[in-house]
């Protein structure tokens, strides 16, 4: 029985632990695994190989994904689709686990839905922005190279008097925004979801300055577009010398931690007994209160992620 | 309001941004924080302290625990407990939470039946082996530390042809050496929940370096007491050079992941709310299916810590 | 005796374990120690404090300086500078140790020529331009955070076919840019030292792209200001998806180097000892062939730096 | 003009930067490039393979060697070291590159002059015990991997009344043991150069604990083989409850430092010069005052290493 894996959209970490699990997986239970070069790409390109055990040798503690991701333009268009199906039924592959965000889940359905190709679709991204599962995969590393980088701006930062503002990814979620806020000791948060109170911010940090303070650490997310506004702010507002500090692609790599590498593994074994076990299988595999379930994607889809009320009340004391 | 926190047993990472938050939450609530150092032993010594913002100002990034820990048998005795108390009468606290293993919470369970006190514990251990709670204070970070240390291990090992039993902490339990063992590409795995098959074991190995594997990595529970049994099997079974490293304390400590951040933050905030808005207080924080909730002591000491079965399942294919 | 230490300009990891080792040193050699914050801000308004044990506890792995440091327009004007004179007479202060960069230094000795006061300086800067030293404080360790960074880039940037332009810091010099493009397997180095030739770098890497190369890395010294050009001739010329990535004061900071931490132990030993032999000195301590030696500012602040033929030399091919 | 690479003994991080380096350097100036897997054990079995791009890519971070190293007693045979050189004749290698200890060099030197090799060794052993030259390749990595090892060590260390007692490895040679302690606050070192004053320690930190000192770390290198009696001595003596730890081969491996990557690529540019340039060629490349020498194996071996008398200097006051 042959099936398939492959990313699609930005990468992440946890990627690799994830491949190197559906290879051995496989093998072990006499499944025959091929791997999808180039996302969607590759789909139409035929980029697609079988894997042996010497293909996921070395690669569990590696960032991104060896058999790389894509953005595929080609792929909405029904005549690749049907090149990307050639493909697939010339390699006798009918079921495919894909790593990647919820847009390109949806894409692998309609897909799916033309061709009556099973798949799983386990939610990647760092972005945590996906509705339904308290997890996708790569967040936690992401977060951990986040705290690496401003344990080290902290440093510099308190050696002069002196502001920071520090720009999160997280597309129009401030998920990873609110979990490095409190868990970096910063001062103020900016994030989509809560409406920051500039007035009691001002108040509550000048008597911190006069007091003593040395600095100022202010996490925004980037779905604000605030990070410009918050360091004018910072700097007429406070008077105090302020920094910009936008963190960019370093947050999407790095070595997956053990969670991520725990979690890529789960995530495909779960996949991998789904789509061997039922006829046909068309889901999301997400991650709820310590369980894993198998959910429509449009249910994913069609609905919006938001954070915990718990979280966002812990926040709550640096956005005002 | 005065509310005191206090650290018993071993010490792990997550405590420091525990103690930051506790002191943080009541400065922010107007509560009173209180710092009890040295743990049973400087309560009965009346080593506590009124905490002040500057008292864990730059603390999130530091293992260990800065009000520092100990293992106390006075406190076993009537008459010390009495001491204690006192001094708590003194400084006007009738309120604690302690980030201790089963054990420790146990024993101020004891006192605090005793004195009428009101208490929450955190379960903190990287030993991950306290019942009830999906998850212990510490052991994420434990569990980095490990993975760094091993693909270090990695390297060395594949660069001559040589096996590596790498000893990891848990006493009776072999939760760190399961997650350990799934997560860094380990052979073997040996751990007291599971019987090793070593005849099949041998003959996947044999086979496999036969075929070409350039090195071996056994991860041994310290509960099995089997490290130099393992070590002396394979030198003589498979005919490979083999080295033992026992990790020992630096499992222990290291700079806290943000996911033990944010649950010494969560625990110590819920453990706060509970303390002020009840009467009497005499719980275990657990952190089940995504949730906290609030448990008798007795119904954590009464039940044996069990590794989930997924997990089990998951590791088998190491342990034969 | 009495003998003090303050910081100028930006800050360096290694600051804290020369600081570290300056009041163990003193206090070891029957010398008063004396810790000058805030730089000659902090000269000026008298912020200066006997030091003790306590004051340097554990902070051997703290990058930053806990004194911190400062641009000081003040200390221009002769008349803050005879504030700063009484207050050092004041306190019986007449030898001074200085963490700073070559104009930071000179700043000094028109101090201390005015005052006749003792002065040191060490080296300090991660842009490692300071004339006839081998070696500036800070500047390993900064080269090893940066290296993380780009381990974490090259992960992403692999994952997707995509060129990655980094900026690195130095002001006019490209050292830092130089040794990072040689030891992160860079495809591209812009540095002022060298003039690039574009159109042997397309030949090359359009070759190799053909060949299957999936990702490019280039690697771009701040003082030539060729950041986005680079990016836009990048993706113009040679097609490929192409980001920018400015790494910024990540680059200052971070838990110092063996070599740092070494080096700040030695600078500041060796220049305690030329402190207390000497009736008077006015001198900087540079690093030269693995000794230690004293030279006047003058002659380091009228010659300019010049990176190593060698170094060019090994860094040329990637510069067409 | 065909020209190879090879290890020999324990394995460094630095191996594999050079490595990279020699292929590229080769294939640049259109050299030939030979890779000899396994040190001589490969040598004698013929494990030789042409060397291309691919092979080096992606490495530049990997601790330990990809070509894998060993230690030979066969090669100590003439019949072996005949087969040996049929096989490099087969190749059309006269040239070799040896990264290895002085030991392994010497060997390669009895080869070398039995069947007219031309070979430059590089010295390479985190033991940093090579009479000659100033550097190791290895051995700032090493000293890095435990500096974070020990980071981790003072958070637990001083969260209990406790001492701890690390074992450093270093063979008969105090070097990392004696950089170690200096640069980690340690309280004692016990190195094979120096004799400690047990008497005089015992006073120091009698007192310090008196006045509070809350842990002792204690830093003896293996070659002194007194690990467990230093343990048992400040148990006894200074009544403070004794830790051992010994780090073992973590010390071995890791992702390069900037440093090694950089004296990785130095070394093996500068040996490929030398062996193209010159007819004959039997070297030990050293490092010595900044500069890089060629010398004979004999004057290396026939004389001892012994640490900078200023390191020995700064490091007494932690022995006695």
């Amino acid at each position: 029985m042959n099936i398939a894996i492959m990313c699609s959209g930005g990468d992440a970490a946890g990627m690799n632990p994830a491949i190197k699990s559906f290879v051995e997986h496989c093998l072990k239970n006499e499944l025959v695994p091929y791997l999808i070069y180039d996302g969607f790409e590759g789909l139409i390109d035929g980029n697609i190989k079988k894997a042996f055990h010497e293909d996921v040798t070395g690669i569990m503690h590696l960032g991104g994904t060896i058999i790389r991701t894509s953005r595929s333009k080609r792929f909405y268009e029904p005549k690749y689709r049907e090149i990307a199906y050639e493909n697939l039924k010339e390699a006798e592959i009918d079921k495919i686990i894909i790593l990647a965000g919820d847009g390109s889940i949806k894409g692998l359905d309609v897909f799916a839905q033309e061709y009556n190709i099973s798949f799983v679709g386990i939610p990647t991204t760092i972005d945590n922005d996906i509705y339904g599962t308290n997890y996708c995969l790569g967040v936690d590393t992401s977060l951990n190279v986040i705290r690496n980088a401003l344990d080290e701006i902290r440093d510099t930062s308190s050696s002069s008097k002196r502001a920071f503002v520090v720009e999160i990814m997280g597309r129009e979620c401030g998920y990873l925004a609110l979990i490095t806020a409190l868990t970096s000791g910063a001062e103020i948060c900016v994030i989509p979801e809560i409406e920051v109170d500039l007035d009691s911010i001002e108040k509550r940090l000048s008597l911190e300055l006069e007091h003593g303070r040395q600095y100022i650490l202010a996490i925004v997310a980037e779905g604000t577009n605030q990070t410009e506004y918050i360091k004018n702010w910072i700097e007429e507002t406070l008077n105090i010398e302020t920094r910009t500090l936008v963190l960019g692609h370093v947050q999407r790599g790095g070595n997956p931690t053990v969670f991520d590498r725990l979690m890529g593994t789960e995530f495909v074994s779960f996949s991998i007994e789904r789509l061997i076990s039922q006829e046909e299988v068309k889901s999301v595999i997400i991650y709820k209160n310590s369980q894993f379930e198998f959910v429509d994607i449009n249910t994913v889809t069609s609905n919006k992620y938001t954070i915990d009320e718990k979280l966002l009340k812990l926040v709550e004391k640096l956005t005002k």
